[in-house]
């Protein structure tokens, strides 16, 4: 059985939010399924010594015309968050620990907190938000307060973003394919196609 | 009659030689002609805090992947340079002062150095090899030597790249169409669409 397709995002990446509303049906299409795995680009940017897009002089105010411009493309609801760039921790730490529960359970937060950031404009940095969407799921508020705060939930995640680093992930999304690395949610139709052909 | 679309680039780019091998054709089947305009991103990186992509951990190794399989998908004759990144001063230098004698002979000379470039392997750097490439077309050996080194034709690309810069042109290939911009080798089935439609 062909391994799952790997879907990294920072829950903060408004292409990490596009990717996210079309990487299950690609892979569907073929028959794949699709490990979701939440990463912390504020850590990999130490690494690589990159930035967030928006600070970037010229760059950013593309980058602001061309999420909007690509959710629009594909049919995709779309708002930046009030503020942007934020902080991926909570909403990470919550998928990873839903994750070791349920996994369908974590990727329907994923999907549920990606909708809140994007274009519900919420603050998911906040537990509280986290916990919110948790209930509607069907999950314990103060389960959901307590993973956030406990220390081998954070160990997990930072593990996770470790081994995505070694991996050479350096920005959201970023999908790989039988060893082959896809950067940029303008890459899925490339995925669509390697999947249909195993490469060109 | 509809205005030209601004197509910059930078010599140096394996992305602006993959975008220069399609645009034309792209913007002829809409009824539309393009305006190439050869950048210095060396210049660009000054305003943006940019750099090159093959020196940027983790992103540079995947550049070079992704710059070989972009071609190949596109069937697109392909190689790295010996020496990259390089200067395309040069080759720039050589395009407008063509170019204000003949704008396709400009464009021709412009394929001619990327191909010369990638996959030809050819050091474009040098202004031997551009007169050469020039030579080729039916321009005088002397003449594009003598061009090179004229102080007006030096002043006539460091406009350029200033008035692109201007109109926030941060990267390569850059294509404006209708004001609308759009970066990236990646985004030329947008332009085609948008071509098409007017917008989305």
């Amino acid at each position: 059985m062909a391994i799952p397709i790997d879907f990294y995002f920072d829950f903060a990446s408004p292409y990490g939010y596009i990717a996210s509303t079309r990487i299950d049906e690609i892979a569907a299409r073929h028959g794949r399924t699709v490990a979701w795995r939440p990463i912390l680009l504020g850590v990999v940017f130490k690494t690589t010594g990159m930035g967030p897009l928006p600070s970037v002089p010229l760059k950013g105010a593309y980058s602001l015309r061309d999420f909007a411009r690509s959710a629009r493309l594909y049919g995709i609801p779309f708002q930046m968050p009030k503020v942007f760039p934020f902080n991926g921790v909570a909403p990470s730490r919550a998928f990873y620990w839903l994750q070791d529960r349920d996994a369908g359970l974590a990727r329907r937060f994923a999907q549920a907190a990606y909708h809140a950031a994007f274009p519900g404009q919420q603050d998911i940095t906040k537990p509280e938000t986290c916990a919110d969407l948790a209930a509607n799921l069907g999950v314990k508020r103060e389960d959901m307060l307590a993973a956030l705060n406990d220390p081998a939930v954070k160990d997990r995640l930072r593990v996770e973003v470790e081994a995505a680093i070694a991996k050479g992930v350096f920005g959201s999304p970023f999908v790989v394919v039988d060893g082959e690395p896809f950067w940029g949610a303008d890459r899925l139709d490339q995925i669509d196609r390697w999947l249909q052909t195993g490469g060109w």
